[in-house]
């Protein structure tokens, strides 16, 4: 893996120090102070898993090859794997914004295939992990900061990921497009997450782009002024919204039994045959 | 709809103005010269059709509120109207790269409901349209201008839309993320596409977006740098590419039967029964 992210870096070398404003992937050119010389070459991806709508964020830094990956996907390793590699980048964090009940989480797989990277979870999530992150703490991936926001309420450990320089927001379950996580098991509060939302979301700038770990309409991004604005439940006042998700009857989500065991070892449980052969697979492959 | 559009233009003013490098939905700000008092604010969103696998993006400048949604789905017209209205914009086009044979075109349910809405396809995919363009012609949505290259071989009558002011190029079936449209019907043609797509992809800046028609992995954007070095397909010699397309094996297209007669009449077909039930439920809502 290192030999060919260190292969594939010199395709990009060409590319590192053009004027960008937006472009691969959501790639944004970011400027550490005012000497464009200290550029940090911002590598952001956007991946979806059309099995559990789950999106997976990929955020890396070109000018020194660190990446994280937000919400990996057990089934989804091969590709992100791959992504990371084509993009010449070196995986550093597998980070988790919650303890999800709908996919078993990618940070077990993926550090048994990159030794180096460190799985990271927030500390109230209950979850083991590597790193476990409180309200304020940041995680650095090369010259990018992701600022870690407590957003309780779908669950009491949800925490949102804020990139600043980027204007970007992981939000996790806390807030999706036009909608919001649910908050009927998992230690789930609807007063929790309506205030969680609006005092570290919905405080920040207008046009921060909403990137949330889910959507199942096909969205794929909003924003800080849409979500304020549009979200039909969010939008409502705090005792219309209680009564708004009082009043949902969703199905059990068709993973837990599988998922919430799994990712409350962040990953390193015992694989199931399914994802033993995955692992399998993958060993081969590199091999 | 005019309406509505104008209400929630309202909502939209407060952010208008502000200065927003990489936002909602992709959303810049692109400047016509250098006088910052005539930017453009572009909105661009990117759609997905999880049943057909297809992206579908709306680019609109909301300075003047002008729309045009790019390879819309007939089965996701409610979707795309009211994302059209949550953002104060009125559609002027429905835009498609070409005569697709996976699924069928919004473009002729949302004439129905947004009768200023013109539909635009190029002459040579030999479809019915208000507007059949030809390589080089410009659709103007407000201060946004997308160039219509001639990117042929998929079908004879495919094109590439260029927004050159945000770096962005949508490919159609061309190039997909690391792959390519197949060119075993529709008047295919190997050795076209890979020409095509080398003078008219492979030309532009390497830091442009590429937007494809559709993914079926969950990759939801690449660049012109990463296609020229990691498609596996577009990175062989034209004689390879040409072998490796012949050899490729592909099922019948499950939607072929029913989109490509409608599609020729770019949506202006009698609609199915499914569809006639989608506009007479879209009728209601709008009375």
């Amino acid at each position: 893996m290192p030999n060919v992210c260190k292969k594939q870096r010199e395709k990009w070398r060409h590319i590192k120090d053009l004027d960008i404003p937006q472009c691969s992937h959501g790639q944004v050119e970011l400027l550490l102070g005012a000497n464009v010389s200290e550029a940090v070459i911002q590598q952001e991806v956007r991946l979806f898993d059309g099995d559990t709508y789950t999106y997976t964020y990929l955020v890396g830094d070109r000018s020194t090859g660190e990446a994280a990956l937000i919400d990996p996907v057990i089934d989804q390793v091969t590709r992100d794997l791959q992504v990371v590699s084509d993009l010449g980048l070196t995986l550093k964090y597998a980070v988790n914004t919650h303890m999800h009940a709908d996919h078993v989480t990618g940070s077990g797989l993926l550090k048994q295939h990159v030794p180096s990277c460190r799985s990271v979870i927030a500390a109230a999530s209950g979850a083991r992990a590597d790193v476990r992150l409180s309200a304020g703490d940041i995680v650095t991936v090369g010259g990018l900061q992701l600022e870690t926001r407590a957003t309780p309420g779908h669950t009491n450990g949800c925490v949102s990921y804020v990139l600043h320089a980027a204007g970007l927001v992981f939000t996790g379950d806390a807030v999706l497009i036009r909608g919001c996580g649910r908050t009927d098991f998992q230690e789930g509060d609807s007063g929790t997450l309506y205030d969680s939302v609006h005092r570290e979301i919905f405080s920040l700038p207008d046009h921060f782009t909403v990137l949330p770990a889910h959507d199942y309409r096909g969205f794929t991004s909003s924003s800080v002024a849409e979500e304020k604005t549009l979200n039909p439940r969010l939008t409502l006042s705090r005792e219309q919204f209680i009564k708004f998700m009082e009043d949902l009857k969703l199905d059990y989500p068709k993973y837990i039994d599988e998922a919430l065991p799994a990712n409350r070892a962040c990953g390193l449980q015992e694989l199931s045959s399914n994802h033993r052969a995955l692992f399998e697979k993958l060993s081969a492959a590199r091999a």
